[in-house]
């Protein structure tokens, strides 16, 4: 699989190198980069994965919270480059919408038309629980509600904010991985039956740092296309945020999280969809806003309405649906509804 | 018992018929038809029970799914085809926050009243607490928010709600009557402990036609009159819905629920209080809709910020109530007290 | 230690007499009258606290209920006094996230560094977290809302609303002191455990009343000041209001809840956190209210967004934090970020 996975990145890749210099529509210019970065943000994960195995549980687990989503980081910078940051903003909440409601979503439906009742670890979800009300239902509503008065500084909250969630983000990894990780060993275990280190370390090192640049290269295509899109489909950057660039940094997450939900390891399943959440809204969120800083772009952590009530309505749903340990198919036909509904709702924004 | 019922109905409808055709004050016009439906409601709902226990099980849960709020259908449609879509909403929030906040509320306290603490079935009361969190939580709350701003086509996202409102609702139904029963036979048996099968089959469709017929008459009188009623006590379109219209409708059920928690059945008592508000949220409202748009009166499902922070409030509250499957006094004073906050607020809202 | 609180209180009340009296900078006046306040709030508590010893359990729970913030109320009627309805209601904002957000998160962390896995009283927490969801989710939030209507009046619907809290909150006491007094039999032995009868029940009085006087003094000359902190400091009446007002009145009892986090007895803890937050949204808000419509300078109890977000987000917060009737110490770090989060808020609101 890994090798025609390799094939596929290099095809498409060439596939989209010839469609921009052959300057056909933008449009195709677009969604080619689009499908090019899916297979390699998968061997990104892949190498990422290889790569923590080789460093053992510990630094493991800190690369992949830190790396996990490196392809939303690297999109996230060449939009704010352009001085898009609502399309950065687009993609953030996108991304933990999708992740929550979608990937969970779907996770729990697959894995519940198998298994009638699935169980996870209940203090696990429920820790989860609590820092996703802090990452996205205070660290983000605080400042959107806040900067609608007249703020003597408008980025000292968001510096603030971004401070706090990226400091309480790796004081969760420190309870995860050091001081409670016994809670959390049976994800660990988990984990580790399912890994077969794909990459011997210096073929992943490598791996890992030639997807990067091409996922580099690709995404700075994809950005400079975006208004091209928002004016040629009417559709907003806000939809293009929150639907197209949301679902191709994730999809390989995606199968990986329902497949494991269809094995029955709902822990891992769980990790993957929430724990990729936290990492987008507490960690790469404010380092795109510090690097908008030092890079003379910078924005604010204040979302629109949609945004801002989509993301928490998301939240106080899943937590609702994690705190008991429990899922089954109808739970998760629930979330799939609710992003459903979010997802028609951008459709019919305006394109401005 | 059953005969009073019938010769009380067949009084009301007699006095409401003799005031309209001899003009009296519009005011006694509409309180004479309210009073009358709600024995009218009682007889529908009897009848309705009667049928669905020669149903058999699985049949006879869903006619009381879907004929179990008729009468708020019936009202819905008579004020849809005279226009008042603001009447209609205003009825779907009273439905909601009285079966939730005054008809849960009342029971909990009653019944903790005779019992300290009482049980219920924990995995179909957080099964209940979910759906409303995407019944209400998200699926009334995304609209209202994102018709904020200028759609693209007011009523598209209106009907992508509707439809993944009712087909989860569908598949809510699927879940509790087919694919996991067993979570839900504790209600089943306690229901059918309950039961006295009350009519025979065809006395039972014959009472449920003429109740339907005569409450189809009642509220196109009472619809008529809330322009004089409103314009007459200076009352709110919104309070006259969320207050009077929804109490009649539900008044017989919200009996029979404070009855059941009385004698310590909590589960029926809770599939009466929280069914009906899931069925009013994401069966009847939807219906409402796709009704609006065939007849070519079409509403979009947004509603203003005082009821849709009324319906959220009512739901988190509930949430938190119900998720650790016990109740007692206090929490039922709560729930009460929280209804109370409420109708003195739409009370106090101009009448436009 | 008693003996050292006692001269300190009257080393300070008499440095800030001088401090008026020889006309010095407002500023340093109010910082002054704001440190003295902080023992004097120390002896109100302990004498309260040893009357209520001398009531025995019943009557003393009764005393703490109604006199534990005494402090707040005595500030509050100052404020009133001087019309600065927008301070009242700030300090109310501050006393509920300071002590939900900062008092329990610096319990739950200092706790938690010691102890893994802390636990408490399951049913006692989600008691309170129903009773906060009402006393602040829906007490606060629906007048805020309702009243950006033009009501019929503006007044009944907070009349309704403190009407309502004050009863539930006296409902609450009949149920934690009488009904279902075994629920919280275990705090109540931690309690007596704790309790050494510090003063003589005539010391106590005398004490009680000699610092009850001494308070209001210092209150009256620190909200004389108010109005030149925030034209001199730059700072707006709402932060004066939510971090410093807030904090003077509890310093006392924050410190004692975070020690009997460290003394592992988590119950007690809980009970000054959470039972203080209680005691402001549903005892002293709504005395206050009744207060300023005798005295004249009615004001509804309607809340700024910023404020309103930051109740509703910490109350939230802290309701799934205390659900599962344990904690950590990264759990007290979450809600201390979210307190930092919050503060930074409000200090950068503009000072009007």
């Amino acid at each position: 699989m890994n090798r025609w996975m390799s094939i596929l990145a290099v095809v498409l890749v060439a596939a989209s190198a010839v469609a921009r210099f052959s300057h056909i529509s933008p449009i195709w210019q677009f969604f080619i980069s689009a499908v090019a970065i899916v297979p390699l943000a998968a061997i990104m994960g892949q190498a990422t994965e290889s790569i923590a195995a080789h460093a053992g549980p510990r630094l493991g687990g800190l690369l992949s919270a830190t790396f996990g989503n490196a392809v939303e980081l690297i999109i996230g910078i060449f939009a704010l480059r352009q001085g898009l940051s609502t399309l950065v903003k687009a993609s953030i909440t996108g991304s933990i919408i999708g992740n929550l409601l979608f990937v969970l979503g779907l996770s729990f439906f697959v894995g519940g038309i198998r298994h009638p009742i699935q169980y996870f670890n209940i203090r696990a979800a429920r820790s989860n629980a609590s820092m996703l009300m802090l990452g996205v239902g205070i660290a983000f509503v605080v400042p959107s509600i806040f900067t609608q008065m007249p703020l003597r500084n408008p980025y000292t909250l968001s510096f603030g904010v971004a401070a706090v969630s990226l400091i309480i983000y790796l004081l969760g990894l420190l309870f995860s991985l050091f001081t409670h990780r016994e809670v959390f060993a049976y994800i660990e275990d988990e984990a580790s039956e399912e890994e077969e280190v794909k990459y011997k370390l210096w073929t992943a090192v490598v791996l890992l740092f030639s997807a990067t640049i091409l996922v580099s290269i690709e995404s700075d295509w994809l950005v400079e296309n975006v208004k091209s899109i928002a004016a040629g489909l009417g559709w907003s950057e806000v939809f293009i945020g929150v639907v197209v660039v949301a679902v191709i940094g994730n999809a390989a997450e995606h199968a990986s999280a329902v497949w494991m939900a269809w094995k029955n390891r709902m822990d891992l399943s769980l990790e993957i969809a929430v724990g990729s959440t936290l990492q987008v809204a507490m960690f790469i969120a404010p380092v795109l806003f510090f690097l908008g800083l030092i890079i003379g772009n910078p924005f604010q952590l204040s979302f629109s309405w949609p945004e801002l009530v989509s993301m928490t309505a998301a939240v106080l749903l899943v937590v609702v649906l994690m705190v008991d340990g429990e899922s089954n198919w109808l739970e998760g036909a629930m979330a799939v509804g609710a992003y459903l509904v979010l997802a028609v709702g951008f459709y019919t924004l305006p394109s401005l």
